[in-house]
């Protein structure tokens, strides 16, 4: 039994909890009051994530408690452990894994990484955002999402023509409507929007809010 | 031998240059005109690296040409190819080994992500940076730098007090002279500081300007 410390506004939670699924592994969640200010208190930092971020995965492993953080790496060794369930989520070969740890490196670094503070910036935030931080962050999102968008166009998954964990972290932000972006956010991406479609109508694949814990908040706007 | 297509203001070049240097590996760098938009033609993105990045890595493997980009999984490759050179590198079991990739993705998301930009936009881009934009990744980059700083209070390196990849990829953009960040970038984390003096120290671990190739660039402002 697999417990994913977690809250529904985080597609970086989402990740996980669609890994899961996919893996059909028995899991709960636990709740994280993010929102709150709870992943930033010492006490959490010193207990769960010296980050100050969810996920937290907990399960046993050769009989020890075992945490894990940081999304790719939780999404790796799930797919490690159970991969006589679904070999293929990793990567079928060397060349694949390498593919798939390149696209959770880019998804980090640009992809989820503007998208994700777009969104939170532009709904969540405690106060009204900056206009010119949200349209560079726009601006870098478009640059990540074009990136992708061309891949997409001559291939129905990233890496090796079948689902991987790859597509699990980039399409994860995805599962949000788009009312939490302001607006539709895929507008010009019919590669991109036809894979989240693809990926969407996978059994188990389902959003963040039906998935995850915590209250369901309006944007701000 | 390795041929690294790179150029002497990226840090996230550096990292493999840090890379191949502590490894003993013979190493070429080829150099990328990022700076005039080299990496965003067609051309490159096409027969290098659709993410339109540097750095690239090319050398044989299996009598077979290779290309890797993504500075966390060349990096992780080489010390996989020569874990008999340097065992520790990539971690010395499979604890470590999640460490490492624990801040490898940290380095993606939250670290080199809002350093590396807050250093070209101050004193590399086509115009002058918007203020709130810089205090934006200003404020994101100190985050970031608090967390490492904690860590590094009670253990010399990043991972399994030994040196490892984290290391690395977290120092890399921290071996460029201030004046590139506008300033003492880290006046208020000692522990970060000794850190990067203790790495600066190890034979072979250059500095950017030493390793890479093309033309130092004096900062705009």
């Amino acid at each position: 039994m697999y417990r994913l410390h977690s809250f529904c506004q985080s597609g970086n939670c989402h990740k996980v909890a669609l890994t899961l699924q996919l893996l059909r592994q028995p899991w709960e969640p636990v709740f994280v009051d993010f929102m709150n200010g709870a992943t930033r208190s010492s006490a959490w930092r010193d207990e769960f994530n010296e980050m100050g971020e969810a996920p937290v995965l907990e399960f046993i492993e050769l009989g020890e408690e075992t945490r894990l953080t940081q999304s790719g790496l939780i999404m790796t060794v799930l797919a490690e452990r159970h991969a006589d369930f679904m070999p293929a989520l990793a990567g079928r070969n060397t060349r694949e894994r390498r593919e798939v740890l390149r696209w959770l490196l880019f998804d980090n670094h640009k992809f989820t990484s503007y998208l994700a503070t777009y969104r939170f910036m532009k709904s969540f935030g405690a106060s009204a955002p900056d206009p010119a931080v949200l349209a560079f962050l726009k601006t870098r999102m478009d640059a990540a999402f074009a990136i992708v968008e061309s891949h997409l166009r001559t291939r129905p998954f990233l890496v090796g023509d079948h689902l991987s964990l790859a597509d699990l972290s980039l399409s994860a932000y995805l599962f949000y409507p788009d009312e939490e972006f302001g607006g539709d956010v895929l507008a010009g991406y019919p590669y991109l929007r036809a894979w989240v479609i693809r990926l969407m109508a996978i059994p188990g694949l389902k959003g963040p809010y039906e998935l995850l814990p915590g209250e369901r908040i309006a944007p701000r706007w």
